[in-house]
């Protein structure tokens, strides 16, 4: 396979071997072309960043839930390293063309289409979608470029190179709603002027895992797994992830008008459950039990509909319906699924959205619950007026810009929605990962502990940070990792008889750790400590109502997981 | 002396005595409370922060251009300690009620107006010169507290917690325009409830050396320096500050267009000396030669009037007609007036709103050099739009907010009136000085150094900030410096007569010292490395055309003074 390196600059391509990434996949290539190439003081937006799409090691062979690739680069929002995974096809059709990973180098002023298929890179001027919704640009680049095509887009923020903008990649039905979401990666692809990329699979060879037998009968067991486990058999496909809202508002967790407590009155407005509901009586349009990627059998995804059946957009999730709808104190699922819409069409970080309104609200900007406020305001975003510039933002900096000290965020990234007095877990993920406040760098809402005890939480984070590691390096889809259990020697089989490179379940976790490692040392290198690896103060100091507790975690107990400390 | 200590939340007052503070003056005394006593990772705006405002340790004491004040905190804008220091009659009047300094403790919602008297402390309801203008705010406490009062206030600015927010002071003249500028210390004020602050020294004693004689043989050899050195008998008393438009107009150093190059070509309309000509012309309240502390010899201050001789604004200095005019593509002293008055008004540093327009200009939001449209952005600040809350969050946010690169700050603080690449020993102050970009904190300008030379600057910076702090910690006006040299003996002479507190020349330079060490040792505790000391990427990789070179102090060269390093 090739690593393609794209100078944005002079718009020149260069193919390399992958030799000597051969064992690195997803987030464990994207990190560690990073930490060698770019430098870390340098600034995100400039020409010495890269911006770096990535299969994983597993993408493409067939494995359920398994075709996710990594987007990685210097964070605008975070200043530090970052990674952010999606599924949907458009990693899957890069691997089919036989490209490990794509480099985009150096920066542009004007924005382009970057065509790849068997035939090699064409780039195109991209003003025809410039400033369109990304319906709009999806639909165009189909007309041009054929149906069969998997996108890659920024959208208006990302054009605007805002702290929230983030990738869209397609799902199976062509829908550029598949995210990149964290970091602000959209607005280092805007820096480069890379607005879209076409790949085009056309008259590609067939991928044929290298030990097809080995790999064929390995397989059985995993998927054996999944349809065995009431999680990703019965749950997740009836309600995705969505399913969660029940536990988290129960845990006193769900982020509740600005993270001020961990529940909210209507909850049952916004369950999993009412989700389903609402999508099944509507009918026409909306469907839950949606496979992003092909032969996912897990398919947590869904589209809603309006009133009349119509489409609306497509997944409402989980973390949506926290940072959209109970943080803003919203329990109508119409307002939370057009505020999704919204984001979907201006390419942002349905997160850090959230987060960015949240802090509005608790500011008066907009008065919290008032939904079409919320609506209107995000509208700004689009015409890049000074108070969407500001939404652009993103929690933390609207947290400075209007001097309020109760801003959900960590290493300048705003939390998913999980209050981390009430899963402390998540509270140490969110303090010690590279990543910054991230749910999907170390997930403990599921682990069997008390979430409200501090006691075991830094070896539950430490463990799930390192099994989110694994999956993103392989390209799985997290939601497969509980009918995993901790059997990596199964995935080095998969992966050894995919590609033909011996590795074993050993060989995995270490390069989950390597990994990680590697990112924090980036992190060091542009100068984060571990000054920067604990909660804002008031998570400390203001009691979560609904949970009960303050975040009690002690830095020093969490200093022995993290960033390297200087006195060790 | 004592030391007050309010806490702004319950309004209590505890006396304390300065014991233990005895050889601490001005700068050295507010750092070393930050650093004793406010968690570094905190929140800038939250109850632990402390907002201290200390003496220097010869205000009051009657030498020319010594009752100059500190005041200190945990920065919003930097994050880092701040220390900004002011002359005027304000820290002068608290030395004359016999208080060292004054620490506000914890915050609150409302805000304060805080009397202090030989009878004690006092607290009244801001709310009669809540959101008003600073002139008016200072007319209502005169005609309330008497004409004799001295004040300390807060703007618009500082009471929406803007990180551009300073604290004002008051001069000889009642005008509340001596500021501390940097690092939006207003803000912290502003978060404390600390609206404005009243000192009347009616009927307190006269305050007299420890030692009269030797005190009063000592000043006149220092004052002698002072009359025969040319700087400070006929340059500063003639122009001012402004000076030295001519001179780093002529290094290529005077910051042009958001510090894209510097020289302007119509720099002649700008130049201490036009700013002189133009004051005696129009005559009426307008005057040079202004003494903003009583006694003072230097006399460098100003104040400008409009066609028709009544007072706009003062004092107009060089670095407002740098960070106001030039860096704007404005050159009319009238529209430089206008928006030093506006601050004035306000409460907002000048350096860090000509840096956000700067910023803002370099996006197009205003175009370059349109003096109506830079007026009128500066107006929201005061109505709190989101234009205004964008302006009001300084040059780092703003680049940040629109995702501009060339943004002229080091540790989030906007670069005073000297391209680094021009002056390159300010260069390394601004990289390494604990209070990120602040001439004051080791100006270089006047050193007899090739300054487009990389050679020697790190020394000549070293020396600086040693000296600069020598005068922070004393209370004296930087403009002294040059007259004094290195005679380190006879400024510890004037403290030991004054103070009674025997020290020596050398304890005056390892005070510096130490309290430089004590500002990184804080700075380290809450985050900051030697990632944090250099410049911007641009001033490494875009020549400065009008000196014909980059910044090219290597990192390595300066990592030898700053923070601490890891390795050493």
């Amino acid at each position: 396979m090739k690593i393609l390196r794209i100078n944005m600059s002079n718009l020149t391509v260069k193919a390399e071997s992958d030799e000597k990434f051969r064992k690195l996949g997803g987030r464990a290539l994207t990190s560690t072309i990073i930490n060698d190439e770019v430098p870390a003081t340098g600034h995100p937006l400039g020409a010495k960043n890269k911006l770096i799409f990535a299969t994983g090691l597993l993408t493409g062979s067939g494995a359920s839930s398994a075709d996710r690739y990594s987007v990685g680069a210097k964070s605008p929002l975070t200043g530090g390293i970052k990674e952010s995974n999606a599924g949907g096809i458009s990693g899957l059709t890069l691997r089919k063309i036989g490209i490990k990973a794509l480099v985009f180098e150096d920066i542009r002023d004007d924005f382009q289409i970057i065509h790849i298929s068997k035939d090699g890179v064409k780039f195109a001027d991209a003003q025809p979608i410039v400033g369109k919704d990304l319906s709009e640009a999806a639909s165009y680049l189909r007309d041009k470029y054929g149906k069969n095509v998997a996108v890659w887009l920024i959208g208006v923020a990302g054009e605007q190179k805002m702290n929230l903008a983030a990738i869209a990649g397609q799902d199976r039905d062509g829908e550029p709603t598949r995210y990149n979401g964290r970091g602000g990666l959209g607005a280092v692809a805007g820096s480069k002027g890379v607005k879209a990329i076409v790949l085009d699979a056309s008259e590609v060879e067939k991928i044929r895992p290298n030990n097809k037998e080995t790999f064929k009968e390995t397989l059985k067991k995993y998927h054996g797994w999944l349809m065995e486990t009431p999680a990703t058999s019965k749950v997740l496909p009836e309600l995705g992830s969505s399913s969660l809202v029940e536990t988290t508002n129960a845990l006193g967790a769900l982020p509740t008008r600005n993270f001020s407590i961990g529940t909210i009155e209507n909850y049952k407005n916004i369950t999993g459950e009412t989700l389903r509901k609402t999508i099944l009586e509507r009918g026409g349009e909306g469907t839950t039990t949606h496979a992003c990627m092909p032969g996912c059998m897990i398919r947590c995804s869904n589209v809603f509909a309006d009133k009349d059946g119509k489409r609306v957009t497509g997944p409402i999730e989980y973390e949506n319906i926290g940072l959209l709808g109970s943080n803003l104190d919203i329990t109508n699922l119409d307002t939370i699924a057009e505020l999704n819409r919204l984001c979907n069409e201006y390419g942002v970080d349905t997160i850090e959205t959230g987060g960015a309104l949240g802090v509005l609200m608790a500011q008066d900007v907009i008065r919290f619950g008032d939904e079409n406020g919320a609506i209107e305001a995000l509208k700004e975003l689009k015409k890049g007026t000074p108070l969407g510039r500001i939404i652009g933002s993103g929690a933390e900096l609207i947290g400075k810009i209007y001097g309020e000290p109760h801003v959900p965020t960590t290493k300048g990234q705003t939390m998913p929605a999980y209050d981390p007095r009430a899963v402390k877990g998540l509270g140490v993920t969110y303090s010690t990962s590279p990543m910054g406040a991230d749910h999907t760098a170390g997930q403990t809402v599921r682990a069997q502990i008390d979430h409200h005890s501090k006691v075991g939480q830094v070896e539950v984070s430490k463990n799930a940070q390192t099994v989110n590691t694994i999956w993103d390096n392989l390209g799985l889809c997290m939601f497969s990792s509980g009918a995993v259990q901790n059997r990596w020697d199964i995935l080095a089989e998969l992966v050894s008889a995919y590609t033909g490179e011996e590795i074993t379940g050993e060989d995995i976790v270490n390069l989950a750790n390597e990994t990680i490692k590697v990112e924090h040392e980036f992190n060091k290198k542009a100068g984060f400590t571990k000054a920067d690896e604990k909660l804002p103060d008031y998570f400390y100091e203001e009691e979560n109502k609904a949970s009960g507790t303050v975040f009690d975690v002690s830095h020093e107990e969490m200093s022995t997981i993290g960033i390297e400390r200087e006195d060790l």
